[in-house]
């Protein structure tokens, strides 16, 4: 029961790496709204693999077909529903693997909750491949979002323990030649929300973001404004004072991240994810037969990505984008 | 829409600082299900205030008492519902708040967000007295939890940048000393879990459990394994080779902290918790007058606690104990 | 899972009929909304037992006690919880039923789900006490949607056959006389309802509206408009033309009961709820003894109604608030 | 909100009469299922337009596409999503309704709901080709539960006023040769569903039915067991005896419908729902334009069923099997 996300801006994101078709069914998109599918697909396209030499060869166009809920680019105010074709599979990449499960992976208590009868090719329904739709559905809500005066923006900050573009595909790349694969940081930022969104207790923003961002393959970590450093600081260094800008209450700095008790403070959310290096990896790797229970050695061949952390950062704003809508329209309902 | 949790161990946290209570409203506790109220009494004295010098001098029995669910320590099968009496208010400690909104606190936005009818004294539903509730919740998940073989167990593991006990309790000293306050980090470990519990995407064991750990307030990072660090690794280094062990599948090592694709993989779940400095500190601080829309000087005063981070290990049980039985009981219709 | 009902205006009813106490958590009641305690316990006294010959001779004062979210009679925007103690139980009158089920109520089916450990006397979390908190969470929303220009009035309009109160009157005397029961058939009427509440499919008010009047014990049926009747009608007969009256379009007559679609048409919704008799009777039953698995004879002691339908009227006018309330609040969000 | 319906088999309908496709996807199916095609597609073949006299002359093939959740007839324990092309819309049809709204149709509601943005043509997200994936989730819940020895059975008992197989044939025959429609009742029987089944109050297997049941277009009314009838009865003879049978306690009569207090009983669950006549008629009827709020004569031209009520029969077992399904899953985790 975990493919469905929001109350209110509410998606269910179904597909397989290797089954016919990926996608997404979207409640709560507005009738009458606009959705601008230039700007989508140029939103999907930064998430698509083969765009440069720092990502993974398999190319597919990923260009969403809309099966309902828009007629002429406008939203009719029933359930819209994309689907994006798996042209280019080649599963057969994948086929020394359905009994030794890649370390790193789902593969391993994939086959003991399923059964067994889980695609196993290409990670299934835990592929990295799923953020597709979640970036259709995550990008028509940055348009909704857009509108209502509210952005999302993400960016790498940090991988493979760089922090300089460059040397990040640097880093890329040396990992890239020694067959392995690096993690990273991405930090995002959404502006515009006006105070007052989210709500108490396990509704609010950092709940909300924290359990749509890490519906993403790889995430192991989030925090909010200072973070983990918050930790370090003195309640006299951590607090945000406030002071009139304007004319209006505003916090005059942002160790919180733009969230005090769960509701947005004005000031822009700030959060981090962390990215753990992706685990398809070409080295020689130690697992074990699942059938014989025997030790097996493992080399993952095919296409993969030797970092993810590029391709994510559209992700991330994707995953806000949606935590962040589905909170407004909450919002919106009391007023 | 904040206040409720889970979809099959659902709890409803209600109450205010200063209302006439507190209390929890379950559904999920299995029929026939004995409570151990000692045990349960002796976890909730583990988060009560007044215990020590270290923590908050309000006292407060915190007892509480069942409304139905439960006939002679047995659970009936309807819902379960506790409520603790707020018996020690003392609301005028708070009175000079009510249109200086505290930094760090949710004082501002929950003004714009109920129109300033919310509860002003003492924080409202923001209250962190509301981690009571939580763990008479918790407190019953962890007795649920321990019958069918898991665990779960917290402990502070940074206070003030300090690292051990003695040196954590001392830097709490100090900043009381100082009328100031610190934060730490929280570290958790749920053992005993099967493999292959959590779902897919957002219902994977660290959306779950970041869903929950968020309602606790002061928490502004959630980590899973290796979390931030893993960013810094490669897939080589970060990648949890698996082997036979006592004729079992499992991972030999766990910086994945026991969640791969959201699923459980036997491994302990290990995850650490970011905990903001408390912000109700004596010093004089920075605010503005809501009203007025004019600079203001405020000093909190009244009882506070400098460090709230020991008093927090058990509602980090508790929220965890919450999400990782609710996601049992998803996997259990299943089989 | 069954005692929580709606999106947006959340209910969760607690309590047993012999359990200390019964009450109801609210979500959702707007921060600034006063509520006329007066006017909720004016609606409470119309469900109240003991207030006639025609009911059971069971007397609470069945006052509630708001523990929360209310403070000088104004909703403060955090979950309103009320309870009502319950203080004349006289457990003993039920104590012969412990293991021979009463036909015609939840006492096998309840034996069998929670394993014998259910409440037994009185019905437990079954009982039609239950409706005292479902009453204060529909009279709140009755007085909200009061405030909105929408109205909820139902009425007895036949009971044992009658269609006149003073011969329903004489029906459910006559039942007592025979130590027997009549049931009958509330109809209720909305009124003011904005054109185009609710959602298609299972969110229409129809369905809606159902899943909330079969909370109420001893509901057997539910029909809309023509309801029943409408399927011996011809479409030329049951469609409702359009006109324009005062300027507006609107339905020319009502045989859809104001909803087509599963949305509000803007005439009145119309509903007809049919109510069995009470199966507590004085009459002496075949029933078995559950341990032994044999035939037994059992005689109903103590105190019951020979009649809901009157008392339920209330509660039907409260399920239907609940409902119409939470869709209006759906609707709100797109506006 | 209206298009997802359960919490354990899950299901999200998407589509328009006249959109590129149609689907539903489900969460829920059970890892390592079988899905029998051939089962299904004679299941659909049930509703399907087009098989005689009676109904409508529009032909699909109504061969519902999987496009993932499902490997070689298996489920994988991923989101099963399936659509349906439409292929034969001929809009043209329905061109003169776009401002004409057909009395007895959600067409003036939906214009005021969706700001006139809602797929006019065929009744869009409201038409009854939507009850089509309703028939696939419906016709994989039937395999499910033939599978757990439970069975769903539904037929007309009552069309245009008449009970016998021929003479309802012959009230639909003389419908449409006057260019008009008739209703009828259709009841459904749940055998083989253990004891116990169900949830208090808002979970009971009234209101889970009923509320699947709502979902089918034209559906007015539903009642369990003796239903409206039961209002005319006695407690003395509406109250089904225990006795013992076959060793086992067993009701002796089935007034109740097999259900008690939302739960089963171990009897049959016994029902039956009320359609009204299809709206959609040849004679010409009073309607407006709602642009120059005008009064308008309307003729609705195409193709349409006289009567709905033999299509539907396989609709209502679909919806009953998926809300019986979902409650026996919610059982399962407490076994």
């Amino acid at each position: 029961m975990g493919s469905i996300y929001g109350q209110n801006y509410r998606i269910a994101i179904f597909g397989e790496s290797h089954s016919a078709a990926i996608g997404v069914e979207i409640e709560g998109v507005p009738a009458g709204a606009r959705i601008d599918f230039a700007a989508l697909q140029a939103f999907l396209a930064r998430r698509a693999p083969g765009q440069d030499a720092y990502s993974t060869a398999r190319r597919e166009a990923d260009a969403p077909e809309f099966l309902c809920g828009v007629k002429d680019g406008i939203a009719t105010g029933a359930p819209v529903t994309a689907i994006i074709r798996n042209t280019d599979t080649r599963s057969k990449d994948y086929g020394n693997l359905a009994n030794v499960p890649r370390p790193g992976h789902a593969d391993y208590p994939a086959e003991v909750r399923f059964g067994g009868h889980q695609d196993k090719s290409g990670g299934g329904h835990f592929s990295g491949r799923l953020t597709a739709p979640l970036c259709v559905a995550g990008g028509i809500a940055l348009q909704l979002l857009g509108r209502a005066g509210v952005t999302v923006q993400a960016r790498a900050i940090r991988i493979g323990g760089e922090t300089e573009p460059e040397r990040m595909k640097a880093a890329i790349a040396a990992a890239r030649a020694e067959c392995d694969s690096v993690g990273g940081v991405v930090e995002a930022e959404v502006k515009g929300l006006p105070v007052g969104v989210g709500d108490p207790m396990f509704g609010g923003m950092e709940n909300r973001i924290a359990q749509a961002v890490f519906g993403i393959p790889a995430v192991k970590g989030i925090e909010f404004g200072e973070g983990f450093a918050a930790a370090e600081l003195k309640g006299s260094e951590n607090n945000d004072p406030y002071g009139i800008v304007s004319g209006n209450v505003a916090p005059l700095s942002n160790h919180a991240g733009g969230i005090l008790g769960g509701l947005s403070t004005g000031a822009p959310i700030v959060f981090r994810v962390a990215f753990k290096p992706t685990p398809s990896i070409g080295k020689e790797q130690d697992s074990v037969d699942m059938s014989a229970r025997t030790p097996a050695k493992l080399v993952v061949k095919g296409r993969h990505d030797p970092c993810v952390v590029l391709r994510a950062v559209p992700c991330v704003e994707a995953a806000a984008a949606i935590a962040v809508y589905d909170a407004l329209l909450e919002r919106k309902k009391e007023l």
